[in-house]
């Protein structure tokens, strides 16, 4: 591996997860207002650097992910990469042929800054004095990081959720940089529903005595109940009435309860107190509002005069991956973007994961996952 | 009109809303056990008692829905009847032939005892210390006020959502005493989506520190946010994704801001503000936790071997009516249980409102609603 990090880039090992390095891109101007005088991505890497620097892939990651889509458990993953079975020699996104990157996303709190991070001036964390981020400032800050690595285009970028529309972003923020993008179970803008179950969530963290107008570090008390209840809606959004009547039907709990039994307690019910809680420990409740907000507000027509305006000025070939029993992104939507995406001139090709896991599916589906992205990947 | 309420019945006009009645029926042992001294239901009827005591028609209500089934704008429902165009003279439930009841569910706080209740025993309110009940010990309630007001059978029983599963309760634990019944969006038992999204809205509730586990009542401080946060829940459960594209999109709110602004405000997000602030000044939180879960607990199987061994009790003549774009309960869960009540015997009919509206149609597509349900109603 070849770098060159650039005269202002900083790295050092970042804490907790091995081979997680952080990067300073400087300064920063969001582009809804607001400035962050320096600004760190923390980002992971595996393969190597080829002699033109062009065999990159940028993976993006999801709402409450990290720069850690691959590689064995750690402590801060007992359960290793998140998109472990994708990334490593021989797999579809093959180490063995790129060098591939995956950084924490800016206003996240696995290593980049975000509004748990301290605000240089003041000295206190940021909190909700953070400014609102998008997601094509994520998009810029990767594109900064990439330059400092000395990267001099993307092979693909690829994505899943608010990762899915990080990867549409940079085919048309970037046009010539970007040679293929994967926008995994995402489109040009979510629809009100995802928008209403987002707000649901954000209100339950916003009511949280806890929560404290988000200045909560250093307080010894946080929302722990909000973000549990927001990550209970979240995950509701993530999966499929099919896939739920298959996976928990109206069985009684078997879990250990979290909260008080109320006329009896069902599996569904435990299961969402548990995810709730497990989130509760391992993500800053003031990102999980930033970066559900940037999912919300993000819509690749943001600045052009039509979404088609926006989409024809990609250069990249694209593939859409819709999933069947996705509630957040319709599948139909997700295929309404493609179909958008040819008549705007794009090269853009559209498949889909029948099955019954819901939006989740791009972070279960393996073998589906796969035979969807494969192909397209390794067709050269 | 003939009534004869009997000898321990004490009625009283209720306040609020001009024409309902208290009525009370005594001490009631809900199934899941504790006891209640003195159960009142509040009523409202339309139309005059035939001779034969055989022409009523009991109007079953929703979860927030209370006795106004029909009526002009009161005090209390600035709006008139909940389901006014559905219940007159020469409607589809017509006053000039039947004699019409809709009386507030047990656990609900619309004159009927609930959790707001004050226990005779302690002299405060009961709050969580009132027993769970389930959808039939409402029907049971039901049938000992009809049975006071000398009711002698029901020529129809007919309510959506929750309504719904007491119009089919009715049908299996009463079969003597009921010609037809007319489950709307509801089935034999709510899927894990809807008792997930159920259990979102119960903890955002509790976890109201103006919740107090239920002593609020006289504190000066209810869960106002929390059960704000519970209805915008509920709401979603409502409404269909293409309805609320077509309704909302992802329009910027034209509302007055209930919340502070964070990146922008769609439309969507104001109006569940609205929703769940307007629910907040008319509803008990307690109520909400307990008639919630009464739609959860439900289960036409329970105290049955099966589904099928329930339903072949029925007598009545079935129709169900499904809505193509409900997610709470979804058509073809509708379906599913009237081809069951089919297979176990009884006579079952199933209908479909072809619309976007979602779950709400039941309460808004009036002349959809009229189609499916009038032919069935009039046909004798």
């Amino acid at each position: 591996m070849t770098l060159d990090p650039g005269a202002g880039a900083s790295q050092a090992p970042a804490q907790g997860t091995p081979g997680r390095l952080n990067h300073s891109i400087g300064a920063f101007e969001p582009e809804l207002g607001g400035v962050l005088n320096d600004v760190t991505l923390a980002y992971e890497t595996w393969g190597e650097l080829n002699a033109d620097a062009d065999n990159v892939v940028l993976i993006t990651h999801a709402l409450t992910g990290d720069s850690h889509a691959a590689g064995g458990p750690c402590a801060e993953h007992r359960r290793g990469g998140w998109w472990d079975p994708m990334v490593g020699p021989g797999r579809p996104v093959d180490t063995g042929k790129y060098f591939v990157v995956c950084s924490n996303v800016l206003g996240g709190c696995s290593g980049s800054t975000g509004p748990s991070s301290v605000d240089s001036e003041t000295g206190e964390p940021y909190g909700m004095r953070f400014p609102v981020v998008t997601i094509r400032d994520m998009v810029r800050a990767q594109k900064r990081l990439l330059d400092d690595l000395g990267v001099s285009g993307l092979a693909l970028v690829i994505g899943g959720s608010i990762g899915g529309q990080q990867a549409l972003e940079w085919a048309v923020e970037f046009p010539d940089f970007v040679e293929k993008a994967v926008p995994v179970a995402a489109t040009g803008a979510l629809g009100p529903q995802g928008v209403g179950m987002s707000e649901i969530g954000r209100r339950a963290i916003m009511a949280d005595p806890g929560w404290q107008n988000g200045d909560y570090y250093d307080t010894g008390k946080t929302p722990e109940e909000g973000l549990a209840i927001a990550r209970m809606a979240g995950m509701m959004t993530y999966q499929s009435a099919p896939g739920q009547w298959e996976r928990f039907g109206r069985r009684p709990a078997g879990r250990p309860a979290l909260h008080k039994e109320f006329g009896g307690r069902f599996e569904i019910e435990s299961y969402l107190h548990y995810q709730g809680n497990d989130l509760v420990g391992r993500f800053d409740a003031n990102s999980y509002l930033y970066l559900g907000r940037a999912m919300d507000l993000y819509d690749v027509a943001n600045g052009y005069g039509s979404t088609e305006e926006a989409l024809s000025r990609v250069c990249a070939e694209l593939l859409f991956v819709g999933i069947t029993s996705d509630w957040l992104f319709p599948a139909s939507e997700v295929k309404d973007t493609a179909d958008k995406a040819s008549r705007a001139g794009a090269r853009s090709n559209y498949v889909e994961i029948d099955t019954l896991s819901g939006h989740d599916a791009f972070l279960k589906d393996w073998t589906e996952l796969e035979q969807a992205v494969k192909p397209f990947i390794t067709n050269t």
